[in-house]
């Protein structure tokens, strides 16, 4: 609730774009919680920030890494992202406390422009990390205001202080991210943790419906190219691609030219959203929507252009059953469930083995102001995070 | 071609808005071929020009009435009411020509302000004519400009005399409105000349589908209220209502909110554009409207709004066994059909035995500088006009 200040705005929102004054602000204040803690700062080229819990008696392996982001959305909410970062300070608070040697350090990281709302791509702090060759690009990137990811790094680095500067992808012995859901299974189900098996890989399209504009009153139906007609009955079709209960399909997007209530439609463009954890469901999708789009279009002609082809990622199963532990352990219920929305574990899982944990989303709600998880539930996660950040250090 | 350099616009267009100057020009000019053709000229309040014909032998019966409207769309044609105009004075110069005595007088309407553009309602000066207590209201009509038509009348009668002004609605032996089709029937059936037998009713409806937003990712289809996909539904099952060939229906506009590609929709409006020659067809569509929506619209919920609703209008079955005969004299093909779109003709059947002749329109394109009309098929709907004027004058 305090960094909830930081960019606070109407009905318990918060807008913090990324390194903003108030992502420099959030930032300064997670590294004094993280100094009290007796904790390291580093951070690297695109502004990522390592917390490193190092005790006295731990080894020099590779780090077991937690963390996520602190930026959110123009009209974001509490806790998409700050809840794995402060899940994170709360374990090695727990550890430290508890008097167990741990064989190897912990990292909490803070990922820089996760949400992609200021600076395009989003994930741009994980990607740079688990890719150092795409860093010079990134920092060319900017805002709606010109201004580069470089120059703004550079402004929000004056409301914190590091120890050090790290240069390169340095190895992980596993990173697992704790996260708000941002969907309804958990509260639905009733369950406390959700085991994140795999992020959701997505397909996304544009799709042109070409007919005829004419006088909605003097052209008989069967002389019309009504574009509406086509790409409604072509949305009802694309349903069968819902064969699996796991497929996400969303036509989020339909605009209809040159709507007029008394104009036969001439053109429709669609959106086309479509995410599956399976790749291989993922690869035949194309095939499929052009399929749908051949047989159904007469008498109008179609257009379609790809606009995201991102592959799904798969979370290493062994660390997944050690949740599943944790949380069996801890008395909780548990639920395995893809991730439909993007991480930055999608990147970590390229480097070293990674795993997410989930905790209810109230109503499912995200990226709002009503965004909301009580604080049992976070606390919950927080307590699987421990007991899963123990394990790994051994 | 003459008559269309008045508000001349590019690629053969014509912008002649209700009582501009524009207006006021191609009235006088048409005035004054009547006048060379020795017929009077009176108006009426709402502004109306009835240009008379009353030779030399004919009795003081009621005249038989022909015409249509000299106004355009913004982005309109050449022959839209215009023909409807000429081919009424060519009539009256050919029957002057072959020096038949004609029993009783016929007059040329003009009829102010058909296309509804500038000033609302369209179909003003012939709904002022069959019912005068609406002229009041209508003179106090505004344009975007704030003019009123009162005002608007006064500045356009600067551009043209009349012999008198005519008050009330003075009884007519029949009236004939001689137009473009507007629409492929004709061209696409070969056929020379349209007999209509009735003007389509219209019921328009605007339809709202109201489900949930949520992440395109995050969320199962199974928990979804997603508006696109039931309002997709519904236009689809809506079809339905198409079991005759004479139904026109028509989603025009179709427009989604929030409009992301990464949202589920929460809301999608559409107009829903119904047109009938049946009335009783017609009275029943928002019951069966009513009951798709009821049926289909799980796990959305939805309201309805009626926008508009015309009843059809029938034109006289004798004059149309006229017409045929006429067509048939000339050796020109002929085909029954309705019309979609409204006309003067529609107001004028309230007041007396009423019809209209069409004539092919080009790819059925009007409103639009892409309007053509072939001096061929033009000159056939003159010569019915004429043959059809002299049999009703008897």
């Amino acid at each position: 609730m305090e960094l909830a200040c930081i960019g606070a705005i109407a009905r318990d929102g918060v807008r913090r774009l990324a390194l903003t004054q108030e992502d420099g602000e959030a930032r300064a204040k997670v590294i004094s919680w993280a100094r009290q803690l007796g904790m390291s700062c580093h951070t690297d080229r695109i502004g990522n920030i390592f917390l490193r819990h190092q005790p006295e008696g731990s080894k020099s392996l590779d780090p077991v890494v937690t963390g996520s982001h602190l930026d959110t959305e123009p009209n974001g909410g509490r806790f998409d992202g700050v809840f794995g970062v402060l899940a994170g300070l709360e374990a090695v608070e727990a550890l430290k406390e508890s008097g167990h040697v741990l064989r190897r350090p912990i990292e909490v990281a803070i990922w820089t422009n996760e949400e992609g709302c200021r600076f395009q791509p989003a994930y741009m702090g994980s990607a740079a990390f688990v890719a150092p060759e795409r860093i010079p690009l990134f920092l060319t990137a900017t805002d709606g205001q010109g201004i580069s990811v470089n120059d703004a790094l550079t402004s929000a680095r004056a409301y914190y202080q590091v120890d050090d500067i790290r240069d390169g992808s340095s190895p992980m012995r596993a990173y697992v991210e704790a996260h708000i859901e941002q969907g309804p299974v958990l509260e639905n189900t009733g369950k406390q943790i959700g085991i994140v098996t795999d992020i959701y890989g997505i397909q996304r399209f544009e799709i042109d419906i070409v007919g005829e504009a004419a006088h909605a009153g003097t052209t008989p139906l069967q002389m019309r190219k009504d574009a509406v007609v086509v790409a409604t009955r072509i949305v009802q079709r694309l349903q069968a691609l819902c064969a699996s209960e796991e497929v996400r399909l969303t036509v989020g997007k339909f605009e209809v030219a040159p709507s007029s209530a008394t104009v036969v439609p001439e053109r429709v463009t669609f959106t086309l959203d479509i995410r599956h954890p399976d790749q291989s469901f993922l690869d035949n999708i194309p095939t499929r929507v052009r399929q749908i789009l051949e047989v159904h279009v007469k008498p109008c002609a179609f257009e379609v252009r790809s606009l995201v082809n991102a592959p799904s990622v798969a979370f290493d199963p062994e660390i997944q059953m050690q949740i599943e532990s944790a949380a069996s352990a801890l008395q909780m219920s548990f639920v395995y469930l893809a991730s439909g929305a993007g991480h930055d574990a999608r990147y970590l899982a390229e480097h070293c083995p990674s795993a997410m944990i989930f905790v209810p989303s109230h109503k499912g709600i995200s990226h709002s102001p009503a965004e909301y998880t009580s604080p049992t539930d976070l606390g919950n996660g927080a307590r699987v995070l421990t007991d899963l950040l123990f394990t790994l250090t051994r």
